[in-house]
């Protein structure tokens, strides 16, 4: 799956954000933020969607540009709220310049998402217009429900996909049916392109949970058992404390001060409970939904193939 | 001048937001600050705007709602950025709750206001969603103007007109505008609003810096000598600073830790560079240009008397 033609097109748009421009301690953060790398995922997405309906991927650049901008909006803000010092390597826009400026910068990100949302055909614009809105909404409330359940002992779930869905999938679903909009789709399949968005953001989001704590080091870029170590309420810890005595074991590790210890011993009854498989199980079963939604679409075989592809790629990072 | 039946609709309207809903840490922040007062001035300008143009102001319902909750955002942002601890003599949002929610909340505000603005007849959507993210970025852009402004050490008088155009007038503008063309006006009447809003908030504030310093603390409702105290770069010490022994003056004091001698001596300045006149010449430009723009509506002498009427209660708040 070669995704080369769109990233280079979108660097190139992304350089050419007007964003030299005064106030500078206002503008030169969004710079620095869309400058710094990331796997622009959503955008791809959004113009590949655009060019399985159209021959022209460029008609859906400004969607591109718009989800981009967003996610990243929702980096920056989510990195103050977290007190990150680093995203991908480099300081946050709030230890390289303040919390007010990260603050400021980042609300005029939303409202630069919104102004290159619009610059659709008009008959789309109320359309998309309600969608971006809508994602944006369920983005924040997934945020919140993820920071909540940091104080809730043990959310269900039911209430954890939801909130992946929320937090993740959602702006994924929201890329490819702007982008197949664009591009001339008709509803149906704009819809099942949102849900093929859904359901491979939740799958990808309990693989990255899978992979927090029995991934390898090297391969998944992060520390692993940080998950663990937070104590952080995920897909793994919350099938383990289904069972009565694995949870009360984990909370006895809660309180460890021990890391390569907690880390043995909670991975250890991951291990007891069959919580790999069941994640594994969980995986499939999006999958598997995705590849159904692709399978209703009105293209031909290809086409098809590209966004099973794609599916495939962002999924089989194996533990 | 009477507003109260547009406060007690737009009163009823902003109990009836769909706002109890969950996540509450989300959700609850966005009723309290809504609910915590305030003067209303730009949904209630919104109202009256439309009121002159149609038989139904609430068809600028919407509008007004939209540059409320704008208004709000911009506030519980600001009191993150500024460290306050009160707003309206209740605690503000990141010390009731904490600062990840007020960051989170406002967020989504924004969004909420996008929404609200937008349901709008389809023919003024587009100029609705342009004149909205113009004045959101615009304000934006005045908010960093300000903060930068507490690190440079004499912003040009200019400089300083300008970034209160953009922090306040802006919105005064648009809340107008926005009602006008809900209400059916013509372009030029919606523009000539527009710049009634930009004068009067540019002579608003003017008179806001006065009364910081020479007011009367019962009436102003705050204490006096707040920007001395804290060198605040107003339009009296922009002025004031032009002289340059009264700059060094003011230089000196600005290190003073005696705040009632501080507060004196400066004030003993302000007086001596004639920067009260100064500054109430401005007003009265100010004030002649909205006057201006009133009189080239295409208004019935009664309607402009309203709006004449408005601008002079705002601004007769005398020193």
């Amino acid at each position: 799956l070669n995704l080369s033609k769109y990233k280079e097109a979108l660097d190139v748009e992304i350089l050419n954000l007007p964003l030299h421009k005064k106030p500078e301690n206002l503008y030169d953060p969004i710079s620095y933020i869309l400058g710094i790398g990331g796997k622009k995922i959503r955008p791809l997405l959004c113009l590949l969607s655009c060019d399985l309906y159209s021959d022209d991927f460029q008609k859906a650049m400004p969607q591109a540009l718009a989800v981009e901008i967003f996610h990243n909006f929702t980096l920056l803000h989510d990195d103050i709220m977290d007190k990150a010092e680093k995203r991908r390597n480099k300081p946050t826009v709030h230890i390289k310049w303040n919390e007010p400026v990260a603050i400021l910068s980042g609300d005029l990100m939303l409202i630069l998402a919104y102004e290159q949302v619009m610059k659709a055909p008009a008959y789309l614009q109320h359309q998309f217009f309600t969608l971006f809105s809508q994602t944006a909404k369920d983005i924040c409330e997934g945020q919140q429900y993820d920071m909540d359940f940091e104080q809730i002992s043990q959310p269900e779930l039911s209430e954890y996909i939801e909130m992946i869905r929320l937090k993740t999938a959602v702006l994924l679903g929201c890329s490819l049916k702007l982008g197949a909009l664009v591009g001339g789709s008709n509803e149906i399949d704009a819809d099942n392109l949102y849900n093929f968005g859904i359901n491979t953001g939740i799958a990808f989001q309990i693989i990255d949970d899978l992979l927090d704590s029995f991934g390898d080091e090297s391969s998944f870029g992060k520390r692993i058992g940080g998950d663990i170590l937070a104590n952080k309420k995920t897909f793994l810890r919350i099938v383990a404390m289904q069972n009565m005595d694995a949870k009360k074991q984990i909370e006895f590790w809660d309180k460890s001060a021990n890391e390569a210890e907690k880390i043995a011993a909670i991975k250890q009854i991951y291990v007891q409970q069959n919580v790999l498989e069941k994640a594994q199980q969980s995986i499939n079963q999006y999958h598997q939904k995705a590849i159904e939604n692709i399978q209703n679409l009105n293209l031909n075989e290809s086409s098809k193939k590209i966004l099973l592809d794609f599916a495939e790629s962002l999924l089989q990072r194996s533990v």
